[in-house]
């Protein structure tokens, strides 16, 4: 898990800045500005939630566009629930960062993360942004600052970064996540914020980012919720030539990698969470399947607490993606967990269980591979465990 | 919550019994005989899990049926994912109870529960069904041994009676079943026996059992996992004259009453359950859209730990809604916690938190009102919260 990133990393063309404003009481860092130096392509791939929060409305009515300044993203207050005056505070929010970097109004996105249904403090806000506007940085302690003040209840900072050549050219793609609680598929309360200096079209982005978070964001779990707030942006480069052909799957691959990177740290960093699961399925009729009955043996509760117990328990994996929906091959159906077969064509297979489940417990990340039949369907997915600190964690504060 | 059947509410013509053979290592009643004086009609719902025990394969394929004279139920083994020797072990089985009461194997079902992937220990089964051939009683104690015989992990046993009069005659029916883990929508490893006196064609058993169980056992929730064994067998008078009309209606509200009473008892009874949520969603734009909203509410690790801390959190649950699936009016949803409204129109209410708090945690079923449009569409569900002594059960322990 990476914990930082050097000034080599960073795109170039973008600066940063995480300040303290007291949103949290905490008294931990809570704004964040990141600015474009030029005009650059934002996509965005929001929350399915029906019930939405008003940065995502006002957002997702900016995106996507060749023409994006700077996100401003504020941690502490989700700004949901709010009703009309969450949507003046949110497009309010957006014009004091167009005024801390003279841009247009129209060319400044945002986020929020934390509790839901109470009324955004915006003087401490407004200070903030004039504050981050203030200390905005090309370099990676403003990178780092404004990853920091993206967190909610994380236990440590989210960043990741890759770079691909194309020719001779280096381009570089670095991000910074928010996650903890709240983590599904379909994206919960987790926010991203991605920059590149490769130049794309708004178009190819914005399908690049939908088929990355895909397979990425969307295949990791911690507790099944999708949340009101749920924001990925990626900025780009806004160049009058773009990659495309082999140049733009080297990118799109270079962002998978990325977001995958990011998507991983979120489960590891669950509320509570004491190890995480990596679930290979294969074999499913359709990748649609795989990722079906991935996503429902990761919300298993039995199959979270057995990985939380180090317990070698096909029988809840199995039964898992028996009910899951798709179609399976029960007789060809086989599962390993750290690589050691347990379960075979339809068959518990003897196995050294106390030494299996010696093994899972020395494990921060426990592999399972799972075969459900013939087919050509595949889907990785990665969740977290289910502990007494989560349920302590989600039972004794309110969120 | 019944833990007892009076001699008065049962059925005529029906003997039970249930004894202990040592298939359980606790030495608790572990195998249990229902047996039909004369030809019963049999309906059955089994699990929809693709993943299914011996017992349900071969009891499966003797339902509906109007020539059913018992039922042979154990406890402490599922005999699943035990092969085709599991296969022989069911069958076995049905031909000692068959033995046992001088009837044709074809007339006797089987249900197993218990651990999962182990050969079942069929010298003490035999030994078993000879055991309760031989005490077989028409009685309430009958009755009784046979309900505390199919428990598991139950820590009480579930039994609920009704009656319906039709003219001056009055009908009965009984029924028991098995919960505690893995207990969800589409019947999770839950087993019950249904006997009544009243007569039904086999075709309207089959359809009311069926009826029922939607609005009942596929109502609840624990962790939502659908066990490889779940079965609900239902038992009637087989008589030239058949209930109609009003009559049969007379019979379908009493059985949905008998199920809606057992089913109840599988949450409050979930492992590690402190307390129970009742939710009703209301305005749905359909019956199924309902379900689903409530299923997804109700398996919410979010909102069942909010429950366990008596945390009036309605973000959890209206984001949860949100999230569901179905449409939903953001603008016209609204929901109450005992009574007290927290949100309408979209929007948090004032409200007194300690109190309502105070009187959650006060509560062994904490009911939720939830208003999701102006539709039509309304569903009730029950389900388990989530606790450390969950945690505990399924982490500490194999299953």
């Amino acid at each position: 898990m990476s914990t930082a990133v050097q000034a080599d990393d960073l795109p170039t063309g973008y600066r940063y800045a995480g300040v303290t404003c007291g949103i949290k009481k905490s008294g931990r860092p809570d704004l964040a500005l990141i600015v474009s130096d030029r005009p650059a392509v934002a996509a965005a791939v929001y929350t399915t939630n029906q019930v939405v929060a008003a940065p995502v409305v006002l957002s997702r009515s900016r995106t996507p566009s060749a023409n994006v300044r700077a996100v401003v993203i504020n941690s502490g207050n989700a700004n949901a629930c709010t009703g009309e005056q969450g949507d003046r505070d949110a497009a309010q929010m957006t014009q004091w960062a167009a005024d801390a970097i003279d841009a247009d109004v129209q060319s400044v996105l945002v986020m929020s993360t934390g509790i839901i249904g109470h009324p955004m403090p915006m003087a401490k806000i407004q200070s903030g942004v004039t504050a981050a506007g203030d200390v905005l940085s090309h370099g990676a302690d403003g990178f780092q600052a404004a990853a920091d003040a993206i967190l909610t209840t994380d236990q440590g900072r989210k960043v990741a970064a890759v770079d691909f050549k194309i020719g001779t050219h280096r381009y570089r793609i670095v991000g910074m996540a928010k996650g903890a609680g709240m983590i599904a598929p379909n994206m919960a309360t987790m926010l991203a914020t991605i920059t590149t200096d490769a130049p794309l079209t708004t178009a190819d982005a914005q399908q690049s980012l939908s088929v990355a978070c895909d397979r990425s964001f969307n295949r990791v779990s911690v507790d099944g919720h999708t949340s009101t707030n749920d924001t990925v942006v990626l900025l780009a480069a806004n160049e009058a030539e773009t990659l495309s052909g082999d140049d733009f799957a080297a990118f799109q691959a270079a962002l998978e990698s990325l977001c995958i990177q990011l998507a991983k740290q979120l489960p590891a960093d669950g509320e509570g969470a004491l190890r995480i699961m990596h679930l290979s399925v294969r074999g499913a009729q359709s990748t649609d399947d795989a990722e079906q009955i991935a996503r429902v043996v990761c919300a298993s509760p039995l199959v979270k607490t057995a990985i939380t117990g180090g317990d070698p328990n096909w029988g809840r994996i199995v039964s898992a993606a028996g009910y899951a929906g798709p179609k399976i091959e029960v007789n060809k159906t086989c599962l390993s967990i750290l690589g050691q077969a347990v379960f075979e064509a339809g068959q518990p297979l003897k196995f050294d269980a106390a030494a299996l489940s010696k093994a899972m417990k020395d494990s921060k990340s426990v592999k399972l591979d799972l075969t459900v039949g013939s087919g050509s369907g595949e889907a990785e997915f990665w969740a977290s465990d289910l502990t007494n600190a989560y349920v302590d964690f989600n039972s004794l504060y309110t969120t």
